[in-house]
């Protein structure tokens, strides 16, 4: 069936494959009067961009987005809004052999298995160069956030056993986002913590000697939104934002506020405190929920971790088998991130935007007084 | 918005307040010609039941399914199948004081920013009871996996620091489904290892006199899915399995596989090595994937565990405010469960299930020759 | 695929058999606020009961509703409101033959066809009692719209040759929705027109010896919706309201506003010229487009008419086949109306109402300015 | 919201304004193993090409469709497929002055009332040159159908009074889809009939001498389709043609099979009796039903009809007003076709397969035997 589809009302649609002629997507469904620019996109996907340090893949793509249609006069027009980016690097020639047997960790067999063949071409759909979309789409969703006062930031918390500040504690506790983005923009890994960080380069450093790869974590915090987004039952904020995390390729787990450990606490310590804050707002003591209570943003900052495998592309011999079943020991050759964490940074942090947009459009039906403010009716 | 749907073609929708009229789920989408019954789907109802062990809620809800529409002559007949489960306990007196104060930890304050107003009587929509329609629903569900040699089973894994057979291995990797599930009904809490239950019961005995309450986590195993399930990029089928999972009340996270443990492996451990079976299948050395690659199931086990947060119903005191704002200490009184993840067993195992059920439907049309197939077209 | 669900944002969900334990809807999406009681869908569900008078179907059927969620303290709460309505009147008895052969006009074919059998007891879903359980989700829909000014009247335009004061003109070109039902109320046949409703009821005495049926058609007029609603390019209003219409069965026809009657006429005709009104609000000088312009509702009102024919079910004998292929002249016995059309009407009156309410909510967010209003953001 | 996507399992989602950069589409959900190349494509779109004959606008565009994604090895591979078709034609200035006023029979005024602005350059999201990603869509549909023996025809049956052979009849009950193909193509309006289209084309001259348009109807057959395609209740076959076919901006009517001719007739003239062939199918002795019977095609041809309203853009002086209200004599310019029926027909024809093939994959799941045949369950 269709997936390339992700939102309900902020509705993303996204094509393309790894070698193919172009990867975009249509946005459908952002407000009109948001403003946007090509300029404004592209440093997003110029945060996701390969080639950026010596840990992400030396593949060369400019990955520069052109608008084809839905922005006017520098503002969205309400209609869809579609975003390409031409695919430079088509060197089919590398990846010809893998056309032959299935890649340990990756979606070689499970796209055969489904679809009878397959794009073998660099990864083809599966590949993470799809993420580029989500990053030009997501900025669209930031783009509307940002007229709502809403941030969004996402960062490397860890690499391996490399840590930031060595504390399960979530960074946003002690930095503000912006704090954040700035301590994180100064690691070549986005790591907020410098010395972890280094740290951990050393570490890939010699896992790429060892033709090995690494995993790690990305937290992420979002402030600014209101209460009440995410819609009971099956639609809460938490389960769009934990489907929106499990659909990008190589994460393995997501948690919310305390998230695995709530597991080993009891009620009381679990349970977040409400009181009223010297300006009058209802707010809470600590924030063990992760800024959802009963699936609805609470007011609070929403907060989640999300767990990413290492990269399944490792230069060492793996024990495999072709096409016909015949086994094999395969050596993945081409370009290849030692790490996905760092890059996945931005993909985690536009999906969060993008889910964040969805539930700010889905929640204006929420009331009757609503559509009276909308529509003018005075009672 | 409406959010009280779940699954694409598979769909179900709920309704149903803790203290209202009934609880209920359509299911729409099923094919017709599944064997179905109200005793069937009863047998799972009891599983969910209230009132089973020292450690559920004592309130008496007998939990009757009604079949409305949709089964004729004990099969589906393809069109919308009603659930209807009529509340018989609804003593709104137990309740009457909540209506002032936001209880910590669960959805009052959240309901009340959402909606301007709640029922306040149980929890209303968003309570714990809300999953006997989810259960209902996934009785369906494995009604029609049963028919293609599909099953799920899912048991409490830890409670508290009480962890079954004292290992983070998923028990699927030492027992089939049917042990797993003779081993989980011996045991009060639904833990297979008897040991580990009998300590956890004296843990939540001596919680429950500390009017406190704990968490714990749920592991579930899906065997016979066929290779292919799950669709890219946003559908993949371990998205939508953690979406289904953080639906559910009280989770606050989802891994697959290796999971967060992930994050600490390197590529060469973490890539499941693949072989050529006996029978000629080809199968992985090993599972750390969790039965999905590339978010398409691989052919082996589906292998997921969910972290359940703490009882927020708790007897001591706790902080709050009521909704005017002003302080307030609140004393929680009525029938809790001192511990949910024991209920929650069968709730996991039914969404895996209406999970499993829908990437089924879904996949039909994945290849040109599933269509000739169905319609009779020779080549 | 499941089919039993209208809607986008305000959606529902329904289910039952003609002779199965009930019929209902669920409506997900309502915002919370609306004022909402059994006694007020009672009046809708009222005009579309069988044995209201001499043409309609003698079955009897309080048809009596039950709300069983979703509203508290007589307003909606925002969450899933379930309906039910059991069925009294199960004798299966008489629709025993009907099992072994298809009837000419109706779905056994095409039922067995799809689903390989079919429930046969009185037509099953595809029975006209189904249309009970739209009724009962139109008249949510009618409470909403009542709170936002919104009305809608529909009414049996024609029976066969006799038209309503003889005019193919839309009747609300003459009176307001008010003076249209009441008019429409003074007919057993909803005619507005006194005169050709007696004429009408003549020439169907007439048919009913001849143990035929006769056909007609419904007008519908929609006042106070505000421009704007429907979604380019595939969501347009009309295209909507045209889907809502013929998924009641019977239905063969949709136009709006000159309709078929467009192919005539030349641009300078069809083309309605804008001026600005009195109260200085931009309107139009004459309505040929029904309301909607570019898919999307002008403000002035929405203008449409549905074709229904005769019912299928007719005594005099008729040439089939049975289920083997052969063939078979079989006479349909049971409790039939020999006119669908005017128990229709309030069918299609409340299909335009939930069409409209979900419109309406849909396009809350069609620009900044709307969630600036609802998210309290000042610029 | 969202409005630019049709279909459920066979998913379009398109983009683009008449004078932005480009017009395209996403087709997501189409099987893997379908043949497929922009050739292939490209005869569609040279059916709708402007400039084809004196009636049709002279505006020169090329409209060369690539395909970015989703085809590999002259195959579909399942994952989503991006169209694009650039504009070559952007002469913004011609339409400078229609942002100032709203043209009446535009979507000028209903744009700005839903959006706040709007791309006033020549129509923008809402001109007809937005339905060449329809067509580029629909040829995927129609690349699927040809694999399942499925053919649809659809030509112009009147351009004003003009009809083809003076009937009301269907032509495909005279005509196989072949041959209407081939008369259709010897005419520069699309009308199977030489003389009615001679005629036409004398009235259309005369008209454009007066600054004026006309209406007409295009008339559809879909032939090879299987029996029981479409969902009970509200996704009737029907309803989702209808939909289809109101979505295409300027029709303004839907009828299928007798259509609108159905209020005139008695049940034992509707009614098409069933019979078993000389094959041994069963089949039925008329089609007054167009190939549907409760909701679900039937076996036999599925024939309807659209009317389509007279091009609104006219040389003609109109009466309208100013963004602020003022009164003003509009005067269109640029380059408008006098009839849009001929164009529209291969519109039609391409929704018509969209719809097709989205009811033959929703279909897959309808009985358990489906299932059983695809997974290769044995009983």
């Amino acid at each position: 069936m269709n997936g390339s589809s992700f939102g309900t009302y902020f509705k993303i649609t996204t094509f393309g494959e790894s070698h193919g002629a172009a990867l975009g997507v249509i946005v459908d469904g952002c407000p009109a009067g948001v403003p946007l620019s090509a300029e404004y996109i592209q440093t997003f996907l110029d945060r996701r961009k390969p080639g950026q340090n010596a840990y992400a893949t030396p593949r060369k793509e400019s990955d520069l987005v052109e608008i084809l249609s839905g922005v006017f006069e520098g503002k969205t027009t309400g209609t869809s809004i579609a975003l390409l980016i031409r695919n430079e690097s088509q060197r089919s020639g590398d990846y010809s052999e893998i056309a032959s047997y299935y890649r340990p960790g990756h979606a070689d067999f499970t796209f055969d298995a489904k679809y009878g063949f397959r794009d073998y071409r660099g990864g083809g759909r599966s590949s993470g160069r799809e993420t580029a979309a989500r990053v030009a789409a997501g900025a669209v969703a930031c783009a509307l956030l940002d007229e709502l006062g809403i941030k969004v930031c996402a960062y490397t918390k860890s690499i391996n056993k490399y840590v930031c500040f060595d504390t399960k504690e979530y960074l946003a506790e002690r930095f503000s986002p912006e704090e954040l983005a700035s301590l994180r923009n100064q690691s070549p890994l986005n790591m907020p913590d410098a010395d972890a960080s280094a740290k951990a380069e050393v570490f890939l450093q010699k896992l790429r000697e060892e033709h090995n790869s690494a995993g790690g974590t990305v937290e992420c915090v979002m402030t600014g939104l209101p209460a009440g987004l995410g819609d009971p039952v099956f639609e809460k904020f938490d389960a769009r934002l934990s489907h929106a995390m499990l659909s990008v390729g190589a994460v393995k787990g997501f948690e919310l506020g305390s998230g695995f450990d709530a597991a080993l606490l009891t009620g009381t310590e679990q349970n977040d405190p409400f009181y009223t804050d010297d300006a009058g707002k209802i707010a809470k003591r600590r924030n063990l929920a992760g800024g959802v209570l009963g699936g609805m943003t609470d007011g609070s900052d929403v907060l989640f971790r999300v767990a990413i495998k290492p990269t399944p592309s490792v230069y060492a011999p793996q024990e495999t088998v072709k096409k016909d079943g015949s086994s094999y020991t395969c050596q993945i050759t081409g370009r290849h991130d030692p790490i996905i964490v760092s890059r996945a940074v931005v993909v985690v942090e536009c999906m969060a935007a993008l889910t964040a947009a969805d539930a700010l459009l889905c929640n204006l039906g929420s009331k009757l007084s609503h559509l009276e403010a909308v529509y003018g009716i005075k009672k």
